[in-house]
């Protein structure tokens, strides 16, 4: 597909959580059509969705099916099959490419992928068994982080290393999967660049976003990000650079560490992003639509930003909170409609504006 | 149903326009499932709705299927058949409410009523026949407009009398349907309050915008409107007068004449509005959720501005300019995703943001 996409045709999103549900909002504000491959029921993005196909990712005919009926698929996470990959793109375009996928589904690939752009990532090593991670203790040490190189989120397939006493345990943690250790690094904050890119190469960076975590997950994002403008136009490059090299097209997250000594980043994401959720409420257009653009082949829109705003999540029993905060002044609530509230479980979030003053 | 809707029920909406559609958007928003009903095929509102009816509105058995599937129905146009919402009432609860319905439904009891209140309306009479509208004409006289008592909209159902010569060719127009002579206002302005009232009473208005049509069709609503501190406030007192003595919930938009002598009261539309839509791009609640929230049985949301904005609708072959309008800055598209662009159709709008400076 070299030409742009017309109003009215039908975008595949593969996963029908959150980030498929505001992407499908996204792409109807420009007049098209979505379709939701999930294997979960009840997905959340079905229900603004024009249909959804309830399916596993090894089902072949299903897949076939629903490549056939839309324009273009993208995805709204990475930890998709590639099996189920092959079979849609025998079909149809996929938007970010594989190659986005093949490098951030595995920690190990996107540290190496990341230094050979000439990026900083923590001190990192493969760790395939007990004899590489008693090798690595003795390079990295601890503090450190044990990661699975695939399949992790959200703070989950990850252990933490206090002392070389830890590696044990952490080892066993991983299941006898690959893992990668990283080195603990010293921050002083954590900021993320939603960056999208274009067929036709044009890049565009939402404001740098400064996140905080809380127990592995993040807790809010706060835009302006505190960040010097040199800090801010070196997040911007590293950001162009990453998307360049993979000849990206839609939007991407980069997770940047802050140190004295300059960013280390600490991850990307092939997607819209959780620390780009602020935009629904602070720019003309936001990062969901910014990513349908982008996939359309539509000329990305202004992101720049117009209002500050605080983006808290809403987890779990946060949605006690939902009749309070749905009174409260300058808050926009952006809720996942999703039916069981589970600790840990994302449930929606809020976006607080700040109006100038 | 006296407590508020839970997150996760479905509100059920009558019509499946462009207002269907973004009432459906700000519905899931807030974690609700949305069940369209609409007669005619491939409604803009199905593309974002969990589940969508397509049958007439004599339709029994649909309208009864309809009703049992939803917690609450509201709707997006005025224009319902009494009959459709005595089955459906006999089932679940409409908001806005049928003594709102009833009033809006026909432009004699609208004035009445709004003649009632203490309120100006343009110089009217009722024309059932030649005989009344000569009478009319001695007193009323030209210039005035001739318009269908009832199912009137976008300049539709409406002739001009430029002079008494004009007189039996707008009766004519009528085809034989009751109808109301309206005086010419001369007026400075035409501003609309988007006003919102919850069960509980509790009233909310966004900022006045100011209207400017092409055509009979709305062109641009630009908020903020150019009225004094004094104006904004008799605005804002005159629409909560209206929702008061109505008992309304929902949000309902009301159409000012601004005249020397004071506001003239164009009409009212017991619905979300056309002039409204500028709320998407400029407050964190908008006029859609704002409805959403009252019918819900929700507080209110501040739909204070934080942006000033210029709406300005796509209409038929403005389509066309939607590649420039993409790429254009600080510029919110929203489209309806319809099939057919048809001269005078309503294809989308944008939302031009002023950005503080």
């Amino acid at each position: 597909m070299t030409e742009a996409l017309k109003t009215g045709a039908t975008i595949g999103i593969l996963g029908g959580g959150q980030l498929g549900r505001m992407l499908a909002v996204a792409a109807a504000r420009l007049g098209f059509r979505t379709h939701i491959f999930e294997p979960g029921a009840n997905p959340p993005a079905g229900d603004v969705a024009h249909a959804l196909t309830t399916a596993g990712y090894d089902d072949v005919d299903a897949l076939t099916a629903f490549a056939k009926s839309v324009d273009i698929v993208t995805f709204e996470f990475e930890n998709i099959p590639t099996d189920a990959l092959d079979v849609i793109e025998n079909i149809t375009l996929i938007r970010p490419n594989r190659e986005a996928l093949r490098t951030s589904q595995d920690r190990l690939v996107e540290k190496q992928f990341l230094e050979s752009l000439g990026l900083t990532v923590a001190p990192f090593a493969d760790i395939a068994n007990a004899a590489d991670l008693e090798a690595a203790m003795t390079t990295i040490g601890a503090p450190s982080i044990l990661k699975t190189r695939r399949f992790g989120y959200d703070g989950k397939g990850q252990s933490r290393l206090r002392s070389a006493d830890d590696a044990a345990g952490a080892l066993a943690d991983m299941a006898g999967n690959p893992a990668v250790l990283e080195g603990f690094v010293n921050f002083t904050a954590e900021v993320s660049v939603i960056a999208a890119r274009s067929p036709s190469g044009e890049v565009a960076c939402f404001d740098p976003g400064e996140n905080v975590h809380r127990d592995g997950i993040l807790h809010t994002t706060t835009v302006p990000a505190r960040l010097s403008a040199a800090q801010r136009m070196d997040a911007v490059l590293l950001a162009a650079k990453i998307l360049n090299a993979l000849d990206y097209v839609g939007v991407l997250g980069v997770e940047l560490f802050v140190t004295p000594q300059g960013f280390i980043v600490n991850e990307i994401a092939p997607r819209v992003h959780n620390s780009g959720h602020w935009t629904q409420n602070g720019c003309a257009v936001d990062q969901f639509e910014q990513h349908i653009r982008a996939v359309a082949g539509w000329p990305l829109g202004d992101g720049s930003r117009y209002a500050d705003v605080v983006m808290e999540n809403l987890i779990g029993d946060d949605m006690d909170r939902v009749p309070e905060l749905a009174k409260q002044r300058d808050t926009a609530l952006h809720l996942y409609g999703k039916a069981d509230v589970k600790p840990g479980r994302k449930m929606g979030h809020v976006n607080i504006v700040k109006r100038p003053s």
